[in-house]
């Protein structure tokens, strides 16, 4: 099994059902420090020393963002950023959802 | 009396009282479509016509932010962004939270 940061983003065109359960813990197992809230989003915070650096981080992943054709909700302020992301389709996760995760922790 | 957008973000050392009642109305007053919640911040929603254009709005506001020193927070996604601003130091409102967020809107 490839890593999934490797792996690409698949457009969700709904009529498949969100992930649950094993199937979320197998996946999340691959990535670090990121949370599941109820089934239905995944979420992490990250520090940063200034305003500046959380920008950029910012930009970092809205730039990833728009390159897989999939994009997660920000929040950000001075030192610190969160990200959550979830496939709006279909209201819950899909395997693309951790691979957008694995490929935002390699930036 | 000058135009919001015209002043300057003044640094808060603290030791003043938060803008209340009748204060906030007056500068309120001078904003378009931004809210007042709990006298506490301010916040203001904008729509986009995809994540690009929200992206660029966000930068926007960030360089604006760091310019004048004084740093909202910013949420947004694909066509979304919301703007919340108050002055941490006070936990609460300040003059200049209102000449930044008309500063904002003159983006």
């Amino acid at each position: 099994m490839s890593e999934l940061a490797e792996r690409e983003c698949v457009p969700c065109r709904g009529g498949v059902p969100p992930l649950k359960g094993e199937q979320i813990q197998t996946l999340l197992s691959q990535l670090a420090d990121w949370e599941v809230v109820r089934e239905h989003h995944l979420r992490k915070q990250y520090k940063f020393g200034n305003f500046r650096e959380a920008l950029e981080f910012v930009n970092q992943v809205g730039e990833l963002a728009e390159a897989q054709g999939h994009h997660p909700d920000i929040s950000f302020g001075w030192g610190q950023a969160e990200i959550t992301i979830w496939t709006h389709k279909i209201d819950g996760l899909t395997e693309s959802d951790f691979v957008l995760a694995a490929k935002i922790d390699k930036l």
